[in-house]
């Protein structure tokens, strides 16, 4: 990872100088220790020995700004509107990043005119005629042990000039932008827009994905959620199969184009006999392929667990034009079902009788409320995006790096999908769980 | 349901005079209040006016045998070999039964032979070449923590001769089988072949079916845990349908014949705007069918739940052969997936912009753990299983009706499937909660 | 149970003629069926051979008004003001009920007018200066989701005349009253003080005790949930005493005067090894006091769980004038911390080294929201409390007797505690689960 | 935190070179990219600017040692024989980390005897006689399911003489100690003495501690599971405080030195008011007093939360002698019961009529299973001590630092309590999210 992350940016862009003292200042008088200073910055790196030839050569070490209050501000809370959108699919803890805005910029702030889009980036568009919401402490109190998202959502792109119009004939000061890789990308346009019409107008995106699939953020918020219901659809699965003679689980998780849902969940219920991934190549036909592994391990133990993650074995579908997604996205092949019928085929064609039995939990992970875990970590990353939005940061997200809450440039983020290095220690991690062959001939 | 309840026969079969003393009797001097009388019953029907007309009338109340110890028994519990078997699809419980009945056998009648056939009915046939397990108590102390079932299970049917042949080379005197419609038919025919051999073999059944399809059994096991978890999907089809604008949420429920699951859970999360079950017809077009009542809704609410029973709406599948399952079960067309195309379909056609998410929790709801309420309940039908069996009682399952534990001959309960009665309270309920039409055109 | 139940009335009181068409009847024109007639009753006794001697001897059999709608009612809906109070402990499923009546009271017969009255008692008496809180739809729609009471609760009596002061200022025409024992004390008097002021006002009752302890009342709602809860704490005292050489684990259940939950409990996680209840007496010393029976167990299988409900053992505390709570009940002793300490004591006084977990869950398991099977109950409750409340009904309260929801008059059902018969099945289940012996001497 | 930091040793002891290939050569051919470099470390600080002072001073670059498989490994698995103890108090996890130290010596590294020393340290002393656990794959398969340990624990101190003769005597090779500050010191007492011996013999600790105090171990495994629970008993103290007329819910929560349970729970369920922590002190009376800052929340809400973690407050048993537990820590107040009483006698002298509920949890919290975020860092824990094991590191720990798992020499971490700064963002997040005033006079 270390060559790509060498030459990323790590400046935040700013919309000028923050000249106000923070209200936390008077609030509580001997605070003033929580403050975090400009020159503070972590790591972005943080191993021996490249730390150390980069010392001797002299290279200067890269490092992402401290997240945190500042002590001068750039907005005014009396005068400053705010505006949140959520984007994109649902996932445990939206509703957390909402509430913990809102509370921070109510309460700790003195912000007092809180608005939220609806429906997405539909929400600025005049012609859905989605309404504006009003965002007040009493709104928002009990949403956290809610699922989904308050506002709505949809997907898909909209115009960033009409959006940039609409900010500016609101006069918003500040926007929260919740969403993933392309709400990203366009949190990114909307800035350049603000940008060339010279707006005051501040984007803070708190990064969204259930995939975990974001780069430069080391977990996304609701992924633990998401880990943590996935392994009921693996013990179903296990259940299931034990119960049957040459029984067979298959469990479908999300992960288009990272694999972390299904290697997380294999190893948070420890199960699973084959993890398959986007990120690992596996052939189905051969000697060291699939099938054949699965029969071995029926032969042996009479049952086997599968988890495969949406975004694996798409070389199967190659040859199939499936279309775009409303979000842009190629249209995945169901890798599940054809799994779950070739595996019966093939089992079928060598006369061994199996019972196959299919779980795709789906919606179920994604719309739940956040557990505990979740709920503190939404809580820290809205209560930083405030931080660094009153402070005038712009074009910027939350990110949580070595444990440590950082500003990130949006267009880093975005340069490249985070994914599972099959090199690295999870996944050799997840092979030792498993106990699976390579699962690749030849 | 009256008509038909007056007919069934009420009477249980028995093997023979029961002239042992209940070792309860030594074990607790005290407890001869807890036996049953033989002449202990529990009326069919309870309500007036019918009682007082067949009072009038002088025609004798129907009643079911009730349940519970006896002080005398059949089988000398040092020389009884017991086995029990579970058949068919998974449900909540499973396992509690049989530790129930290994925990009552052995603890409380001080039987020390029990054993466990393999992969439901194959386990009597000696070309599988299933093993045979032992049971006791140390093997089954925590099974009622773990889903499925130890013992494994199978669908289909084997040759009743050969089952006989086991039972009778294995000296099995008392047999407790598990399972839905399709075992209690199989337990009947084993009974009677019993019968014509003159072996000294009870057959005692507990019912099983996640539908709660049984007749003349007010609640199966594990159906209020099934009830419970499918709940979560509605949650979740809620979640995800008030997220999006016009968003439909729609969750697949199990019930081939029956639609009490679909039916509880919507009473049991009262999120959802239409419940369509089998026993209830519905139309798709037209005035009154569900597409311009899912229309209407939408301009309302602009989001709305849906719950289909896997057996509604069968009439859409008329003309397809589909052939039969393992059980011999004609197989169902997947009304859930159709319904999910076919309202795209229609508001693709009107240009209404919807966004549909479906759900179909599938085995996750049936692979639980019991609840503490079906833990509570499993535990009382297979002590009572065991007191029936114990006593000499054949050819009958333990049941509960109108909250009493009582016997009921399998041949009473097999002519016919318990299905929701659409002019009952129930369904009644059921419409208030939801707040749909007929769906029915003229 | 039978010579008591004989003697009970099962009349229920009645405002005057009901004459109105029930708006059922145009809202669904084909829902006739679904209609209650006035002499449809269910037997209070169902069992053979009673019913059979009392029809020898021309006995008329008793029974409960069945609940339903009727096809006439008395108030008229448009004109109509109801009230809802929540009095006494909270109990999972309070707003279930809040929920269901509102639902039905607005959306099936078309009342407008629906206050709650805040803090329970108190929210009648003017010196409290408690606020009148409008129920509509949209307030209640998703309060099933919380635990609590969204009216408040408090405990105590309060002046009858002021509560019909206010229930006659307000022109409140139906009353629902939702509490336990006190409660229903108190609503028996509302009722009589509004019989003699004659005014036209019902007085319905949804019984609520966490304790399951009403007479004439098969199960009451939320207790399912506090049982499901309490199998928790079993499970942590479970798993502490295994963890430790000789642990003992002790837990405090609910269940001042029954035992109910502590049992229950006990049948929903099989690892209790002393269940003891108010109902059964129990000594600590000697021979077969609890003291020699738990050592014995300890030097057999290294640990023990104990589970106590609250009302067990007062003979303890004979000699203690502990007083009354704020609802007028004697206080009792601690009989939690006090076993463990005496256990303590005993151990030490042996010089057997033991290691004891006192888990006294108290709040956490009747705070919860209610599970799905509550969910379901708590709404048939409340919708067969309007049906009945709209039907001119009055001084009753709702029931399920034999799986049928019935009426029963409040003057009945006061007359004394429901508890555990030693000599029923659920003692002997209990004792057949834990294995305990009678823990008493001589 | 710096300041501390710079100045512990950093440097694992070793047994002597590893010069044995390891067995994952083998098996996995192309796995060598997994393999860890001695010379790979993590920085302790990776915070500018304080880093690039340090590069400009010259000073070195505190770092620790990388966890991982090393490809040179120091014992030979055919002839090792492991041990694994656990002690102290339960906590989620424990059977997972169990569980993954046997798989993984299993079948990673192929060691085949591995025992389990049984209740704590008493495991090593002959006089208790507890017999030695022999542990295989298919022995801990399953007791990841479980909460507590299946090896048993146990409080105190042992000879340390005596437990290294008993490793010498046994021949054990590589001893897996579990355990928190206490077990820590004794695993660097008895690594000691084995190297004063010159046995054969590397002890690595996995830290565990629900109260999360361990310094230089980012996160101690079940904290996550437990933080999750205890925001169950804040939410019923919540819903108690709500449904009563000036209602206060008080919940106590595990942490003895440190707060992190309180103050993590507060953030994982924002409904608290006022969090009391160890690390800061708080006044009672006074007009910056808790009670009258409680007073005041009460008329502005009607309803209040407290957590109290239980070495809170002890400034209130100062004069009281209270003695040590079996661990030689020194007894602490009961400063949940205390507030309890001081509260309602505070609350009676201004006759101000309030509802105190009094909520604690205690073993309920520490008994569960591991969530699957725990389940997961237990596997990982285990897996790096299994790896440095068999490298023949010794007298360390694994741990978690920067989100990346490394060694930790036993008595760097020993030297104090991991404690929450009341400097920190952690805690101003706590302060901002329960809004609470500084609750200390002048």
């Amino acid at each position: 990872m270390i060559e790509t992350i060498e030459k990323i940016e790590t400046q935040i862009p700013s919309l000028g100088p923050a000249k106000i003292d923070s209200p936390i200042l008077k609030k509580r008088p001997n605070v003033d220790r929580h403050f975090v200073e400009e020159d503070e910055r972590v790591l972005v790196n943080i191993n021996e020995p490249y730390i150390g030839r980069m010392v001797k050569e002299g290279t200067p070490l890269l490092s992402f700004e401290l997240a945190g209050p500042r002590q001068k501000i750039y907005f005014d809370p009396v005068k400053l509107k705010c505006g949140i959108v959520t984007c994109g699919g649902l996932c445990p803890g939206i509703n957390d990043v909402i509430r913990a805005l809102v509370m921070e910029l109510y309460h700790v702030y003195g912000v007092r005119n809180i608005y939220g889009f609806k429906y997405g980036l539909q929400g600025f568009i005049p012609k859905y005629g989605h309404e504006l919401v009003e965002l007040v402490p009493e709104k928002v109190a009990s949403i956290h042990e809610l699922g989904g998202t308050i506002l709505g959502t949809s997907r898909g792109h909209q115009d960033v000039g009409e959006i940039v119009d609409t900010l500016d004939r609101l006069n918003i000061g500040l926007l929260f932008m919740i969403g993933g890789d392309g709400t990203l990308r366009a949190a990114a346009k909307i800035a350049d827009e603000i940008m060339k019409r010279r707006l005051k107008c501040s984007v803070i995106a708190i990064p969204k994905t259930i995939d975990n699939d974001i780069f430069l953020v080391e977990k996304t918020f609701g992924f633990a959620t998401a880990v943590e219901k996935a392994t009921e659809s693996i013990r179903a699965a296990h259940t299931e199969a034990v119960a049957a003679f040459n029984g067979i689980g298959l469990v479908k998780l999300m992960g288009r184009c990272s694999g972390f849902i299904a290697a997380f969940a294999t190893l948070g219920l420890r199960e699973v006999n084959f993890c398959l991934i986007p990120e690992v190549d596996f052939d189905l036909e051969g000697p060291q392929g699939l099938f054949e592994a699965l029969r071995q391990r029926l032969e042996r133990r009479r049952h086997a667990v599968i988890v495969v993650a949406e975004g694996a074995g798409q070389k199967y579908f190659a040859n199939q034009d499936l279309g775009v997604d409303p979000s842009g996205n190629p249209r995945l092949g169901d890798i599940g079902r054809f799994l779950a019928e070739e595996i019966k085929k093939y089992f079928a064609s060598i006369k061994m009788p199996i019972t196959l039995k299919y779980i795709d939990p789906s919606y179920i992970i994604r719309s739940l409320p956040a557990n505990a875990d979740d709920h503190i970590y939404c809580g820290f990353l809205a209560q930083n995006a405030v931080h660094a939005g009153m402070a005038g940061k712009t074009a910027m997200l939350v990110s949580r790096w070595h444990n440590t809450y950082v500003h990130i440039p949006i267009k880093a983020a975005v340069q490249k999908r985070k994914t599972i290095n099959p090199n690295s220690g999870l996944w050799f991690s997840v092979l030792e769980t498993t106990g699976q062959p390579s699962l690749k001939n030849g």
